[in-house]
């Protein structure tokens, strides 16, 4: 088999599902992909969580776009790191999301409209179980991992201690145990651009045929900031003009558009403001500002981390600036006061917080050799039994 | 005299001032605001430039509103490191700014109506050649120390260039010989929540009884971020929520304010959007981003400084991220290509780029002593004469 052999399924829940916020969802559907093939042990799956905007299209072509490629495609594939041909790879779109799993654009059963403001305030503990009844529904009683990137990592790690027994390797990568009161700050900037657009509408701007575009066009542009690092955004746009070949290059003394950096930041806040959905923009990041799982620990997150059973990965990147390799330390440091088993790579990295969707050499080199011996695991205990 | 003897004054000046874009002032006003005394042989004048949002209120007392305590009251005033009972120190309320001199809500000459979105964008060397002719009009041949930090720190270097025999000392306080890419990138979200308000009428909002408020509140909350540093506002806030004394510390589930930091942005916001201008606001972060003294020479901030004649004194701190010490070391290091006199002090400071108007006991330290150094150096020249 070097077929990627995705397969796209909405699977619908009927069990209501309770929220940490004391809200419940009656009922919900979960878009889901799966590439390669389960085996007959059910014990080569590999669930991969996804970060603020991207969805359970992971890897290869869209069934309904060829030109749309998975946000994941480098390491999901036959060949690529986690590899197809070995293992049965599922991506799912999280609940609150905008990509075709309920969430507020979703029709709310009582009132029989559109959820917008009350769809429920959702957190990564909440998606880890949904995707737990995912796993249910799909016969895989253990992960050989739960992957993750960013707020994806977050979900990996809340997997390890929510299910210890059904995750055998937790890759958790450029994440972070709980945000810092600056990355808090950033997503209150973005929240706050969307809430006070007048085509905000309190949430409810879909029965008034708008979208708070331009407020999710500020919050992009403010995320976005604090995906790359300062020395990439030197290299990649310095101090460059946004000029057509051979105009001149004098100063325009306007605020229209002057600066290359300028063109891009408008460019993909223009572009995510056409796609995404505000409320989903709202429900993610105060889903990442509550991830605290030392919390409930009086803030000690080895006792947090204490019964996970998994095996770990994790991996920084140098010049990611929104979660540090520092943060990354914190979380290796809980589990090796648990004796728990932890790989830790920093990656010299020039890319920032992005880097983690990046291909480069040393960090798949990383995660190649891991869901390799992964695989050798599975491998012997197949032969075991 | 132990008195901080201000004396605020509106200064006219009729002769038109051309700008760098090409247009000009046909006639305008500074706000100024003097401390101390002018010596008989004039040469114990400090300048005091300002950054962003401050103005000619640099010390003391306002005559209008005594609780009202100037920008840079620790720094400036009788005993203090800039001492007005040994110098004659000017704050000037810079064109394009809110607070009296001419700017955005000035009457515009032609028009009569508010100049709005038609005042010219003006830039640190504007400012240099206005702030020329108020020293033209207060009778200084040579300021003793032209002196500002961040954007005010721009206006001492341009002012060692443009007019290299009028400064005898020039004082750079967490400054940058340029905007980076992520500065701007920064500037430009700013703006754009501004130029995005609906209540900005395309800059001429005066006329229709509105203020663009919540992009001010936005463009604020978002500098505020990059005037702390992370380490400061885990400090400060942390992941603290924002609770009554006594009350419940669960997580409310909403996005409502819910941890301190945001509470804190979102006050710092609303604060600033009641007294600030938004065509100001537009106009100094364009001067920021504009300024650039080695755009004229091949990007080599070497020859860009090389006809200065002052003593410089540098200061960055160790947390400024906006303008990290690494900008000042430019700055040095292109002074001392040209052989220039430099004092460099990095201040190992918490309080990353606010640490500037902080009152730290090193930062202080050395600014009083190099003062103390400058009265000598006038004292002997009085004594020479």
């Amino acid at each position: 088999m070097s077929e990627l052999n995705l397969l796209r399924q909405t699977i619908h829940f009927e069990d209501p599902l309770p929220l940490q916020s004391g809200a419940s969802l009656s009922h919900y559907d979960l878009v889901v992909e799966t590439y390669g093939k389960l085996n007959a042990q059910a014990n080569n799956a590999v669930l991969i969580c996804h970060a603020l905007n991207a969805s359970h299209h992971v890897a290869g072509p869209s069934p309904d776009d060829p030109k749309d490629i998975g946000w994941w495609d480098n390491m999901v594939g036959p060949g690529k790191p986690v590899d197809t041909n070995l293992f049965f790879v599922i991506g799912v779109n999280n609940l609150g999301s905008c990509f075709g799993s309920t969430g507020p654009m979703s029709i709310n059963p009582e009132s029989k409209e559109p959820y917008g403001a009350h769809f429920p305030v959702v957190t990564v503990e909440d998606w880890v179980e949904a995707q737990a009844r995912l796993a249910d529904r799909l016969g895989i009683r253990c992960f050989a991992a739960v992957m993750g990137g960013s707020l994806g990592g977050m979900q990996a790690m809340a997997w390890a201690t929510q299910y210890p027994e059904r995750v055998a390797h937790c890759v958790v990568i450029a994440s972070t145990p709980k945000l810092s009161a600056q990355n808090i700050a950033f997503n209150e900037v973005a929240r706050n651009a969307i809430l006070s657009d007048p085509d905000f509408h309190g949430g409810n701007y879909y029965k008034y045929g708008v979208v708070p575009k331009s407020g999710l066009r500020l919050a992009r542009m403010v995320g976005h900031i604090t995906y790359l690092s300062g020395d990439d955004m030197a290299e990649k746009f310095g101090r460059d003009l946004q000029r057509a070949v051979g105009a001149s290059d004098e100063y325009k003394f306007s605020f229209d558009v002057e600066f290359a950096v300028e063109s891009y930041l408008r460019h993909q806040g223009d572009k995510f403001s056409t796609y995404f959905d505000a409320n989903t923009y709202l429900l993610i990041t105060r889903a990442l500002d509550y991830f605290d799982p030392a919390r409930r620990f009086d803030g000690d997150l080895s006792r947090a981390l204490a019964k996970a059973q998994a095996q770990f990965l994790v991996i920084s990147f140098s010049t990611d600036w929104r979660f540090a390799p520092e943060r990354s330390r914190e979380i290796v440091k809980a589990l090796l006061d648990n004796k728990h088993q932890v790989t830790y790579a920093e990656i010299d990295a020039p890319h920032g917080h992005d880097a983690f969707l990046l291909d480069d050499l040393r960090y798949h080199g990383i995660a190649r050799a891991y869901f390799e011996k992964i695989y050798e695991q599975i491998e012997t205990k197949i032969g075991s039994t």
